[in-house]
């Protein structure tokens, strides 16, 4: 394959733990861009590419990519509109690597929105994929059905899961529950054989191992991914100082030793970026104050999507917003 | 204070359990409402008034309160309506319950549409209140500001807070993010004296100490209380396995006699009921699965809503729908 490009520019903590992110990724080509200084960070081995200016999460993300053309996730995106990378990483200001990716990468042909597609961890199970997360705050129902062609092809390439039950997000179970965008999303959904479609799903089912895929709008989907990285950390806190109050340090460390890993595994950094499916290549978002491990579960996690091949599984889709046109 | 009507009827778990946790109430007087059976299980010292019908799960939310005026849900609302009872407790069918409230106890003048108001736990503060959580799937944005309005006469009454800050759920922070909803509301509130208006807020502030009161869309409210119920439950669990993997059963009891008082804090149980306010009359709806101990807390709650005099704090604001009018 290609080398994954990573962007090493404009996060919270800077380009150095981006740096030692790629140093723990393991056997995946790569290739970095970033500026001269950040460049001269990289671990041996990893091939640098040049930017000379950096989108800053102050920019104004609309504009940002038009007005810094040598930005570093530009150069980026531009590696894989090239065929030079195989899917390009960014770890910087969300809204302009959307922007970017957009301009640079464009959509796929059939496909009216891009979404932002994320995994909701399970215990015990295959994590939840949920998309839109954010980049649509007001959709329409063909919409929601690309989400859910577009979240099938993501749960194959990277879940193995070869036929994902796919839901609507709403609230009660039955046909008629929800909005009026639920009940015309349904009725699309459940005559499309490509969609392993099982109905609507509650926020309860989310974080289950009820279903595979969770389709719905970028407001909502933003606001329980939020809430749940919420819940988590508020989670970890309270038994953390519910274990501490109790004084007897022995009981505290063996109890912390055995829930680390399980945090490592619920909180948000397990997966370590989202995908920005409906774009014609693929472009991954990271959060902008990821630390070293969830800068190499990013790679890794766009390596699976590249050896899934989700890209062209997208664009293989039938229907789409031009079903029967 | 009128006692409050508790109905014994249509639950999960059979009346018993509810006459069971309202023997833990302690020092409130209460009137139960349920068959002739159920009210044989009553604990002495409670007084019983009968019912000859009973709403059950399975039937039509919307036309049960009218097909059976003498269920026990009806009964109770009725006693709130005649002054005997200063408020309304149910456990029964939740859809049937709204209907029910509405039915008799009308709508406060001004208030549009009532609103589900839940408390969302925060570890270490004072819980969140959420409105609406499951009402009105599609909302106005003068009905959010009834909303607002609704949740800080609740969060004084029942958390005792005098200013509570009140934040409208959205997808970023700044007043232009979001839905068209979410901006016509924010222009509303924005200039609203009875409200301690904070602006918009994240998912991930719900469970934080950040904001009093959050109003939203009840179809977002259904969703965030719902996930945020699914991950407290998924989590415990995890925990819970994490813990016991280990073998070491005295690392184990340890842990857990430290943990059990944070899940009785972290779990909706705590609360016991939501609030529907905006109907005049104070009238709650429990979860239908409630054990002994949710069962008293949403008792302890209707009382403390009945002396902080909520709904007569809402009938008192101006504005609300008619403002200007």
């Amino acid at each position: 394959m290609e080398p994954i490009a990573v962007d090493l520019m404009g996060t919270d903590r800077g380009p150095q733990v981006v740096a030692r992110g790629l140093a723990d990724v393991g056997d995946v080509p790569l290739v970095a861009v970033g500026t001269a200084d950040a460049l001269a960070s990289l671990p041996s081995g990893i091939e640098g590419v040049e930017a000379s200016e950096v989108i800053e999460m102050t920019d104004d993300p609309a504009s940002a990519p038009r007005r810094k053309r040598d930005a570093s996730m530009v150069v980026a995106a531009q590696l894989v509109k090239q065929g030079r990378a195989s899917a390009a990483v960014t770890f910087g200001n969300s809204g302009a690597a959307m922007a970017t990716a957009l301009l640079k990468l464009g959509r796929i042909r059939g496909v009216a929105r891009p979404a932002i597609t994320v995994e909701l961890p399970v215990p015990g199970a295959t994590p939840t994929v949920m998309l839109d997360a954010g980049a649509n705050a007001e959709v329409q129902a063909a919409w929601l059905r690309d989400f859910a062609l577009m979240g099938t092809a993501y749960a194959r390439a990277r879940l193995g899961i070869d036929r994902p039950r796919v839901g609507i997000l709403s609230i009660g179970e039955e046909p008629g529950k929800g909005t009026t965008l639920v009940r015309e999303a349904y009725e699309l959904l459940e005559g499309d054989p490509q969609v392993h479609f099982i109905g609507n799903v509650e926020g309860r089912d989310v974080m289950s191992d009820r279903v595979d895929v969770v389709v719905t709008d970028g407001f909502t989907g933003n606001v329980v991914l939020k809430a749940l990285e919420g819940a988590a950390s508020a989670f970890a806190h309270a038994v953390l100082g519910a274990l501490r109050a109790g004084g007897d340090d022995a009981v505290v460390s063996h109890a912390l030793e055995r829930l680390v890993p399980l945090w490592n595994e619920l909180t948000p950094d397990a997966t370590g970026a989202a995908a920005l499916l409906g774009v014609d290549g693929l472009f991954l978002i990271g959060h902008g104050a990821s630390n070293e491990r969830a800068v190499a579960s990013a790679v890794r996690s766009a390596r699976q999507l590249v050896l899934g091949d989700v890209v062209a599984t997208i664009r293989r889709y039938e229907s789409k917003e031009h079903d029967g046109v």
